[in-house]
């Protein structure tokens, strides 16, 4: 159970990672996408990217767990997230993910928090909000 | 690369999946979302959901699959997706997911597609929007 009143606006929670061929190879069955872009090193080099890179998907990922797990944690009802795929993110490159809240609701317990991942130059690779509920 | 002018407002593509307890798991480590509500058979038992789910982004990434793979196809960049959960969806339950092209920009090649995604008994668990560029 996740207090409302303990939750204020401007609290965040982060989370690094760097994801790995392995991992991306994984997510590719995972989530039945195997754009080349992503597994294929040729194709890649031949791409607008110029190299294997992570699926914008997995590395949104990472919002859900620290909406899940660490702000507002367990008991997070996930509703709703928006993501704008800014930069790509390259195999073994770290990114850091952040959620921050920026709204809570007094009629309801609903959140709003911004949902930020910024590559290793401090770029951002994807940025949107995420709302959930508290129970 | 994908021409554009094969490409019309309607055109829809599918794709059907049963998410199995060890993807579950497997998009855990992946994602480093380890919310019990996923993974733990007590804890999701007193939860609202009354039994473990899948990840809402796990189902969402089919989106991802599609988009890349099928409509538009090989090429597509991923520019942004918008994702409200409406529903759980169990462990060893069949999803559709599909994505429908809604506008085509006239002076840029982008494209917006509605994305839904809805259980076996045909209730939305997913809707929302993806707005990708074609190269």
């Amino acid at each position: 159970m996740i207090l409302k009143n303990l939750l204020e606006i401007g609290q965040s929670a982060s989370i690094s990672k760097v994801f790995t061929e392995e991992e991306v190879e994984n997510f590719a069955s995972l989530s039945e996408d195997r754009n080349p872009v992503h597994l294929d090193e040729e194709f890649a080099k031949s791409s607008i990217f110029g190299q294997r890179i992570v699926h914008g998907m997995l590395v949104a990922s990472l919002f859900s767990g620290l909406l899940g797990e660490k702000l507002p944690g367990e008991g997070t009802i996930y509703l709703g997230q928006t993501l704008n795929f800014t930069a790509p993110v390259s195999i073994g490159e770290e990114v850091t993910a952040t959620v921050e809240i920026i709204n809570i609701r007094k009629d309801k317990p609903i959140i709003t928090l911004r949902t930020l991942c910024i590559d290793s130059n401090g770029n951002t690779v994807i940025n949107g909000e995420a709302v959930v509920k508290i129970s």
